[in-house]
C-alpha cells in the first residue's frame, strides 16, 4: 500500500495559518508525525489563496523536505506551481497531484510530468464533470493512460483516483467506485489506483470509521494506494489488516513487521 | 445485522470463575453491558466443566434473563443441556448454538430445535472435519438446509456459520469463507449467515482490528449476523459503517440512528 499523507493541505485552517505565519515548527511537526506514522509520500498543498499559492508552495516544499526523507506529492492547481516546486525538490522521486481527463489539464500537466519523470495522480473526471458510473471511470482511465503513453509516461507512473463522492448524497455511487477499481485493475494490472478518502463520510457522524471501512473495501477490490491521514487512530492498522485479509500480504509478513515497528498502535 | 453477543462464555477465565462462584453481579454486569452496546441475542455458554455444564447453564440462563429483555442464544454441547435450559427460557424467541453437518449431531439437535421453534446455528463442518473449500461449505449448507426442511424447520430459522479458521495458519481459507458467504446467500437468499469472528486473528498481534476488518468484508459479502463482542471499541461502529457502505442501509438511516442511540461511540 502506497500511503500519501494528506495533512499538509491549505484547506485545513491550521495549515493555512501556518503558511501565512511561515510557522516552520508547525509544518515540520506535521511532516514528522506523518513520516513516523508510516506514510510513503507527503502531500504538500498550499492552495488557500490563489495569488499566494506559488510562494507558499515554494516555502512549504523547502520546510517539508528538511524534515523527512520521504518523497513529496506536489498538490497544486497551476502548471507554474508544479514547475516552480519541481526545481526545489531534492528527492529523485516526486508525485504530481493531479491531472484529470479535462483536455486543457491534460495538455498543461502531462508534459511537465513526462519531463520531470514524476509519478502522476489522475482524477477520473473530465470536461463532463464528475463520473456518474463505472463506465465513465473506465473511459476516463483509458483516455488518461493513452495520453500518458503518447507523452512517454509509463502506466506504472499513474495513480488513478476514481473520485469518491459522499455516501450521504450519492449512495448509489459507492458500489460504482468499488466496481470501477476492480475493472480498471483487471484491465490495466500495472496502473496504480489511489483515492482521496475523506470525502466519503461528508455530512455523517463519526466520519473516521467510514473512511477506514471504505478503505478496507477498496483495498479488497484492488486499490494499492490512498491519500489519507496516517496519524488517524487505527488508520494504518486498517491498511495492514485489510491487506492481510485480502490475500495481499503473504504469511502476514507486512502486518507483523508493522506491529514490530509500532505502526499498528493497538490501544 | 443480527448481533449475537459472545462474552458470557465459560472458555473465558473470568466467566468460568463467575460460574463456579455463582457470582450474579459479574454475570448481570456482562449481560447489561452487551445489551446496552447493541446486541440482539445474548449467548450463554457454561461449558467449562462437562460434569457441571448443565447445572451451570441452568443457573446462568436464569441470571442472564433477569438482566435483559433480549432473547438468549443457548450455547451447549449436549442435547440434555438444551432441553434443560429451554424449560427455563421466558422469551418467545431463543436460539440454539449449534448443530453441524455431523450425522449424530443432526439427529440429536434437529428435533429439539423443531419442537421448541428455536433459531438454530449450523456450523458448516461435518463428519469429515473442518471445511477446506468453498464447495465443502456449500455442500454442508445444502445438507443442513435439507435436513431442517424435513424436520419442519424453516430456512429463515437457520444461521449458517462458515467456520472461520485463523489467518495465520490457513491464509488461503480466508478468501474461501468470503466466497462461500456470497455463494450460499445467492443460492439460499432466506438463510441467515453468521460466524464466530474471534478465531481469525489467532496467533497475530492486535487481533481486534483483524476481527473488525474481516467482519466488514463478510458484511460486504452478504453475512447478516455475527457472534462477536459488541463492547469491543469500534465493533458496533464497524457493523453500521460496513452495512451503510455495502448498500444495506438506505439513506444511512440505521447508521444515523445508531449514532443517536450512542452505539457508534466515536472517540
Amino acid at each position: 500500500m502506497i500511503v500519501i499523507a494528506e495533512r499538509i493541505n491549505a484547506t485545513r485552517k491550521s495549515i493555512a495559518k501556518a503558511l501565512k505565519d511561515r510557522d516552520e515548527d508547525f509544518i515540520s511537526g506535521e511532516t514528522k508525525q506523518q513520516t513516523e506514522a508510516g506514510a510513503d509520500f507527503i502531500d504538500v498543498n498550499a492552495g488557500s489563496n490563489p495569488s499566494e499559492e506559488i510562494e507558499n508552495l515554494r516555502w512549504a516544499v523547502q520546510v517539508v523536505q528538511q524534515n523527512t526523507d520521504l518523497p513529496l506529492c506536489l498538490d497544486c492547481a497551476s502548471p507554474e506551481g508544479f514547475e516552480t516546486a519541481l526545481k526545489l525538490v531534492e528527492n529523485d522521486t516526486v508525485m504530481l497531484n493531479s491531472v484529470n481527463g479535462e483536455e486543457e489539464r491534460l495538455q498543461a500537466i502531462m508534459p511537465i510530468a513526462a519531463e520531470s519523470k514524476s509519478e502522476l495522480v489522475g482524477l477520473l473526471m473530465d470536461d463532463d464533470g464528475l463520473p456518474q458510473s463505472v463506465d465513465d471511470r473506465l473511459n476516463i482511465a483509458e483516455k488518461i493512460i493513452e495520453r500518458a503513453d503518447k507523452e512517454g509516461i509509463a502506466v506504472e507512473k499513474l495513480y488513478l483516483d476514481p473520485c469518491i463522492q459522499p455516501l450521504s448524497t450519492t449512495p448509489q455511487d459507492v458500489g460504482n467506485v468499488i466496481e470501477a477499481v476492480k475493472k480498471i485493475t483487471a484491465s490495466f494490472p500495472n496502473v496504480h489506483m489511489t483515492c482521496g478518502l475523506s470525502n466519503i463520510g461528508f455530512g455523517l457522524p463519526y466520519r473516521s470509521i467510514l473512511n477506514r471501512i471504505f478503505l478496507a473495501f477498496l483495498i479488497h477490490a484492488g486499490m494499492d494506494s490512498a491519500i489519507l491521514d496516517p496519524t488517524e487512530p487505527d488508520m494504518m492498522a486498517t491498511v495492514f489488516a485489510a491487506e492481510a485479509l485480502a490475500g495481499k500480504d503473504d504469511f502476514c509478513m507486512n502486518y507483523i513487521q508493522a506491529d514490530r515497528q509500532g505502526l499498528l498502535k493497538p490501544e
